[in-house]
């Protein structure tokens, strides 16, 4: 891996930098970018912050984000790549590397491949934003207001505002710093990224959760949404996308599974787990995949057929890793 | 208002002390009320800490609060309410007080009616927590684990989880100094107070849903749960607590209601404003209270008038702040 004085070498030395983050970006994504990008403004660079899809609505209210372009405005020196495991979800028109540009991989995912010239990442840091926060730091470079609220939306965003288990004393001290230095303000933030939800996903959501039931044994939870709902209701499938946490919020459920019937005759499946099931291997029996505890599939049935054949395959799934404790060999008995 | 050094003095100078926190004892109540209590047992102190409904089953987590007592186990030279705004309040049997023991009010509700012998009442604080804490460090009282899961419980559950308004800087850096300081969890204690929810009350919470409404201008958005709902579901009214942050979760919404009709002729309304309404001051035109973006009243009759009396006052006051904008005229106004 490279050293911190060798990306802040790379920082310093260059004038035209170009920056990308994952597909889907979500707030530590765009956060990073748009820190690490207004910070080498400010120093005086050329800077292209480059989002092909445009910057998703809920991160709008970011100071800054219009600034974000569709496509590279100049021929990079240096291409950063940010909170990106693999350059396959870089989303980066292919062009730009036929520059030559060395690639700057900084991020924080576990399983990232490494793909830069340069690759700094940092597994154990709660978002790509406490890393780009610790570059900036270490640089010398001028933070501001807007800078400050990038980074407090990256590190929030990516911690479930303080509540999963990257949440460590690093970050709450991060977060003390920035609200105390740059007069940001916490509930703002929260307000814009997290708490806004129309009264038509509300009501869907009441829909839904009327469709909740538990196993047996209270180990797994489901939900589901019917094309019948989906169309009396003008929710847009992303607006859905948390509904599934419901399931796994339940005290002793295991597994927690919401089947969206998106098109008639195709099931997607989201699958949560809480602590000890890699869902990401079941989905995968399904042709999909994700992390240990959260994961995704595509069934080509309708929605009841896909329930029929996702719980009994889960049924079984569970009932022997608790007879024998290796995931592994129960998947291949399945 | 008393200074820290006397309640300090206070809580060097007795031998025997009970505390006691408000009625329906949250977060903040508990984890104060805990602090405390084991800080001065910890200093070789006799402590009843009290709450005579037991402690609720979200809290049951912390360690130490298997020593909090339904009723007094001594007579105290010194009573302190913990997070309890007036003495009406207090969840401690009226006998205690024929001691003519001192009673010490620490707490951080704006609405705070100072009855205490000796006040320490910091609106300002996010949380009793606090309050608590600093009196514990000031003291150079030693603290622990249990010490700072309590403090860490009563600051992050009265902010939100740090997404309210009241999660200051300093707020940040005390959460970030006991998660360094004493090894403390971020991610448990949210999974314990915040996630678990029951298979009955996310269904109650789906029916609940079905019933949100929105006003014709967007700006307020209620919820009922009547009684004939509450019989069907074997649901703890606790846990129907959170339910009316659905309500200010919309877009444009200025004030959420949730009406819990808790006996027959009796509802209880809760109150949240998002931005700029004190609906401490409109809970108050009920008899209630609380503060500025959540407060409660009860009104003495069946659900449906509860919602014909507190809807058109609600209208009305929305429509007089637009047309003056001083809440204080207003309120006598109507």
């Amino acid at each position: 891996m490279t050293g911190r004085e060798e990306i802040l070498h790379l920082l310093a030395k260059y004038n035209r930098y170009l920056l990308g983050c994952h597909l889907h970006p979500d707030g530590d994504a765009i956060g990073s970018l748009l820190a690490l990008g207004l910070a080498l403004e400010t120093a005086g660079k050329e800077v292209a912050m480059v989002l092909p899809g445009g910057v998703p609505e809920t991160f709008r209210f970011l100071e800054g984000t219009e600034k974000i372009l569709p496509a590279p405005s100049l021929t990079p020196e240096v291409i950063i790549a940010l909170d990106c495991a693999d350059r396959e979800r870089l989303l980066l028109p292919e062009a730009v590397f036929a520059s030559g540009a060395p690639v700057v991989n900084i991020d924080h995912h576990l399983s990232n491949s490494m793909f830069g010239d340069f690759n700094y990442v940092f597994p154990e840091a709660g978002a790509t934003g406490e890393i780009v926060y610790d570059l900036l730091a270490g640089g010398g470079f001028t933070l501001d207001k807007r800078i400050a609220e990038a980074i407090y939306t990256a590190v929030a965003t990516d911690t479930g505002f303080f509540r999963y288990s990257n949440t460590s004393s690093r970050v709450l001290s991060l977060v003390a710093k920035l609200v105390a230095g740059y007069g940001i303000s916490p509930s703002r933030i929260a307000e814009e990224v997290y708490e806004e939800r129309s009264y038509d996903s509300l009501r869907l959501l009441g829909e839904v959760l009327s469709t909740l039931r538990l196993s047996a044994d209270g180990k797994i939870a489901w939900m589901a949404l019917s094309q019948q709902l989906m169309a009396a209701y003008s929710v847009p499938l992303e607006e859905t996308e948390n509904f599934v946490n419901y399931t796994i919020s339940i005290s002793g459920v295991e597994v927690g599974l919401f089947f969206k019937e998106i098109t008639p005759g195709e099931t997607k499946v989201s699958w949560r787990s809480r602590i000890t099931v890699d869902v990401s291997r079941l989905a995968a029996h399904f042709g999909g995949g994700g992390h240990a505890r959260a994961a995704g599939c595509t069934i080509k049935t309708p929605i009841s057929q896909a329930i029929e054949q996702v719980l009994p395959f889960l049924r079984s799934y569970l009932a022997g890793a608790g007879l024998k404790n290796t995931a592994g060999d129960e998947k291949k008995r399945v």
